[in-house]
């Protein structure tokens, strides 16, 4: 949103020429900038609680840092997900404060260092094996970023379910749960028989053979015999860190 | 848990001779009663914070009033799903005080007439097409009888998407919405896109040809653009009604 | 085979014709009554050390019970599998020592009544819910056929896995575990989990969505965690149970 | 088709040997030119409005040109779609009139540089990610080459849809659209609601887990709730300009 | 839209206290009557040009009823597709000029029995087989109703392509054209080779085996080597007509 | 086979020790040599009417040169298929009499070089594109390696169907027919519908999006409407050649 | 093809205005009665050497006898397929001559009862299982009725691979094989094995759980590491008698 | 499980303050090495027999090496899977004890070179071809290290099914066999109506086209018309030769 559209609008508020209520409307709508490869949702963080996320596959670091030199200047976070070591490097030469996490493939920008705890509770983030790591760190650093609590357990899956059991405190205190899991997708299930609080379930694409690049794990996800379990994308940690987010802070 | 054994630990607690929190432990694990066909988890109401539901659908109508006979000395709601007319009809006969929903192919039984509200807001149910109301009314249902405030909107799919925009008020009001839909699976999509609040997907089985069964739908809502969306299982009414409720006593 | 056949080759072996392992491979082979509508594989529990299972879908009573009629000369036990009530109660009243188990849709006619136990240890058979029996009861009732002690837990379900744990004096003693699931299959990987012993997992079809008719509790249990998982075909309990039956007299 | 062949006909024409029809016939059918690795079909652009389009993946730039040199005796313009960089620039070397269009994949020659309008209305294009820009450029390139005016909005995805809305005026001015969405593939049930107008859907492989490279936003558009809309196949951005262009020629 | 609004509307028109545009927008965003069951769009024929059609499977007929009396006020045709013979003959024993089509599946009630042609030429259907025609006819009617001059050949499969040839005069000079095909999906690749206009490729389920419930004619189709064929939901003859209906008024 | 063996058993013919039907078999059975990574099967060019194929995909050069030094000494050709530019040099360089036919990814050796015409009539073999060449090659150089005749027509695809026709007499004049295609897969239908005689449909790999890897072309020839078709693996260009060159001997 | 029409071509030829040549592809291509809902294609038996099959699935036992009619005038032979009961009871009465095979679903109609035999060799027909009898029993007839020596053998699947082997010098005399099997698919790949000749390999439905409709054991047949074999569509029993009768009559 | 712990255990045992049971169950669930990407499951040996085997794939050298170290204290056996060269030679050269299997892609660590035999018979490895010889050979290796006697026999497919008679004898001694094999999966069926032992099936991802990277034969071998097989996953000789070991060892 440019300026000029911007005074008028306030300008027809003070005159009375438009109600509060219709110049909302006008903020909530107009505030989108077009430069040129993306149109900017500037007002996206008014509207939904969380500016757009930067999906980093498939962008240039380049078209990366020139969309976040425009959000930098009315966001006070930025997330970049799915970036490789390489653009990561271009991308944090320009922003030295962005940190690189190498584990969850992000960049996260923040304007203040220390974040605002927003959410009512406390998020845990559980995940079955070693290879879903990145996905579980994706998740997260997104919860985190916006403003809860979090904490983590990792390689707890069902083949050794006792592992499960040594945190049982931890995942009784839990506000909202993410738990991550690939191949057959069953820690899940487990963990929402445990608890009364909602669990959201990530598939990862962990595994070979008929794990079917995720399918397998999320079929079996969608497939709980629990009912506190909703679910998200194969890989879809960043998802799951924003659902648990909002739903931490309904 | 019969009775001795509930005594035993009580005494036993009484006496000091197991704390308080180790006779908890028990009383939530032990406490499953064996009816021949089903492991009755009269705890998990205690655990989870909702009895078990009955699936009504490949179980006779003798079996069901079995259960619930057992369930009701300690349920306050009994909720019996994909129940047909036949045998809603046998089950009436014995429980007169339970509603047949046909419409959501539910008996819905309550102790109380007037149910107590828990949840923190208003939860709203979305549907896209006449076709996927069964499944709408089931989330309702469900949402309603485990203590929330619940209102909808069917019939407002993205074909004609000034019809949804119509109710956008109610749409911004709620605090967690369920949104239904078969065939293109896009509603979920242009709702989440609207909103801050969590929003729980229902894949339907409504459409022909390349709906796959309700899959189309699925993969386009785990596919969605907009973060604050999770899934359940194609035609879950059920499961989003529960998971919606959870997430609005967060 | 024929008489005539049978007393040639044994006239030859006492004759020093041919010598005693040519004259086994003849009768190996040669044994296979042709009835128009089927090859009756006789010799087959020589070979294998059970006689053929008629496969009841598909075939009508009386070509049952006329595959019957020649097995019933030469063998201890026949197993029909997947028989339906019409056919049943016409084949036991061909038949009366015959006996129909409706739960798991199996007629079986023994020649003694008492079995003889041939396995080393017990198997147990677990199933994770109530919609599972018949496909459990299958397995369940063909290892005890082929001459095995078994026992069996019914509805322990993943969601709610404190109900597995009270069964677990039962599952550590056990030879060989046959775990039947649908849905998101999660059971045999967290029961394969808590025991060194091999389990045979069977997926069933029991599910909607996507449980794929059984497809997701398959590619679930082929994907675990656990190695000492090797599975069967969906709904096949009759497999698991022979397969579980041979593995329990290694 | 060679001189010869060509003058024989026409000379039984004049000489009223065949009629006018009939070497109409002739001419459409025979016109083949056989250079080894092709058959080129030199009048299909008078069977068909346009020449054949060389589809680059797979041909080497040598057998590319080596298309072109004959095409470009007899046509007007010359469309190659699906081409890399490499390959583009040797073959602008030898055709430097011909223009690489990156962003697009594409190499576009054209006889005359200021092509003539044929269609009758305006084509809009219109795009749901930034990712989906290749796609949506080739049906933009093609619609313009084959003599539309064509004009272009991206990066309108659902899940911020007053970004949609902001550019109503230009939608509904359209003659045929052509709407390009990977993901969900909702945007062209969106789009096709709005107006009364031919929609031709491209779904994009831009996604990732159930995204099933393009399936689920093909699936979704081939069940829109909306009846204006038809499809082509997964990235077929040339296929959507071609239709869009002859229908705006009908 | 209710009468009160109308007026409200027009007379701040009248006053000139909304624009004539604004007035247009609310007509073209208001006029939903709420029957229950169903959201009628009644500004649809003024919005799309053509009135909803009623899509029959899983109706009643009474809803089917309620929905025409309402429609029938405003509307000059009404189109009711999948409709059964049993509900077909309890819609037209309470509409009398309704005529069901029972090869088409369809019901077609129009207020002037002579269609007012609209199109700029000729649609023209074409189907592969004796079982392709309902789906052929509901294109064949739907396009015909609304307002279209329409031909059409039936059963001239690609296993006996001279049989194709013999009709090309017609399929030369049709403006638009509907192919449908079953099985092999291979009539309209060829169909579209001969032709410079565009064809709407309709798949259809029939076939059996590999046919994947008309999956590989769809695929076939969206894979043609033609450039001038979009295509519709597997069996959607009602989609066909109406896109080269709109085509054809381009 | 060694010597020795090969001695032994015709001695005992000889000696009227065993019949030469005995001697036969067990010459057809035994001649099977080891060298460690591979079974040669020497007596299959006996059984079979031609020598094993050699897969060149997953073996190394030399493991390839190794097969063919055992298989040189009994054998008239060798055929190796999917060879690559780097293996086919190393073994050209040891086997200077092999040909490596690039276009169709092959190396054949023969003993003689004028092939011996086994084969009743001809061979016609056609392709639909440019890129189905290679697949095309090698059922073309299998054929004629085994003692037929072949011709070919490449690039007629079905979109400029007038270009098969200028075929015709070729095709009419073959006695057997491969017909190669890839993305919709129609020109077997279209080809087999033209004549009396067998076809072997291959369907390629070649197209994009729902081309599925060539499981839509496949899909689309197992369902064709003409009945004197049968079909072989995607890309499977080997087969092809064997199967109508063994049709070809009938 | 109507009378006058070739009066009219033969006077043409007589009085050498057209010539032979012509005259034969006239005929070849004119020859189609349009009987509303079918094109009788009465020149099939001369272009094809047998004439069409009439499909008898979705065909009403009026619309059969109806296009019959036609085709007894013309024709030696007529085969109907996949017929239930009901149908060939009402067809049988009206054509008594026609003889109705329950077993193959088929119903067959021959001028002549003694068939000529026209192929070269035996056509054998193998199937794996009692289930997969009415699949052969179609092949079986076809070839027969085309004027084929047929011997069968029927339930020797690979589970028992010695009850294969005791048919072995029927296999080895066969001209062409049929080979018939659901399941696992496996037995087309062992008997080609065995030998030299063509091998038609048909899948069945046959099977529950993986066996996908038949898709597993098309999969496997076309995955099978014998050369000799080709594959027709699942079920598709007709396709194989006749593709294996034209192989004989190479 | 750190000293203290353990000591602390050990103590209230001697004292009488816990039963021997109870101290059992502790060492059981307690014993899990947390080294920050891994939890290591030190008594996962005692509860099931064998360590855990660490996955190669997706770790790195340094990792792997990490895990090795604990391990090694404890354990007398270390098995890696899924071991790439490079990674393979950096691990060897910090462990020198470590033996790489190149073929098998794994490296075997053993504190005593001189297995002990504990299995009861013997296990049999056959593969069907050349290819499948990586999988067959992590069976092979994995039997062995547990401590059973392993033979082997590959590349015996079923289109020679004689060279697999040759073996009769090894495979009729075997007391469980492991069958290994890619493309059409026929060879575990065959194998399995030889024998009355257990077979483990495993399918490879070896072959093209309809293979689908294993599915195809994954899906023969579990439709299979034998009893005696139970299936692993897609490539998984690892989980085959440990459930060939564990059923040796009932």
């Amino acid at each position: 949103m440019d300026k000029n559209s911007l005074i008028k609008i306030l300008s027809n508020v003070s005159a009375g020429k438009i109600s509060v209520e219709n110049a909302a409307i006008k903020l909530t709508h107009l505030n989108i900038e077009d430069i040129e490869y993306a149109h900017i949702d500037h007002n996206r963080s008014i509207r939904k609680g969380f500016p757009e996320v930067i999906f980093g596959e498939g962008k240039s670091a380049k078209q990366i840092t020139g969309i976040m030199e425009k959000m930098a200047l009315q966001e006070d976070n930025i997330i970049i997900t799915r970036i490789n070591k390489t653009k990561a490097q271009a991308i944090v030469s320009i922003f030295p404060d962005a940190v690189h996490h190498a584990d969850a493939r992000m960049i996260i920008w923040k304007k203040q260092k220390k974040p605002v705890i927003k959410g009512r509770g406390k998020i845990v983030v559980i995940s079955a094996g070693t290879s879903d790591i990145p996905v579980a760190m994706e998740a997260y650093l997104t919860a985190q970023t916006m403003g809860n609590k979090v904490e983590s357990v990792f390689d707890v899956g069902v083949a050794g379910i006792h592992r499960l059991f040594d945190h049982s405190k931890m995942i009784h205190d839990a506000s909202v749960l993410i738990v991550v899991a690939g191949m057959e997708g069953a820690l899940p299930s487990v963990v929402a028989g445990m608890v009364s609080r909602p669990v959201i379930a990530v598939p990862t694409s962990v595994g070979y053979g008929v794990s079917m690049g995720g399918l397998t794990a999320l079929f079996a996800m969608l497939n709980s015999c629990s009912s506190n379990i909703a679910v998200v994308n194969i890989d879809n940690g960043f998802g799951a860190g924003y659902m648990a987010s909002i739903i931490n802070m309904v």
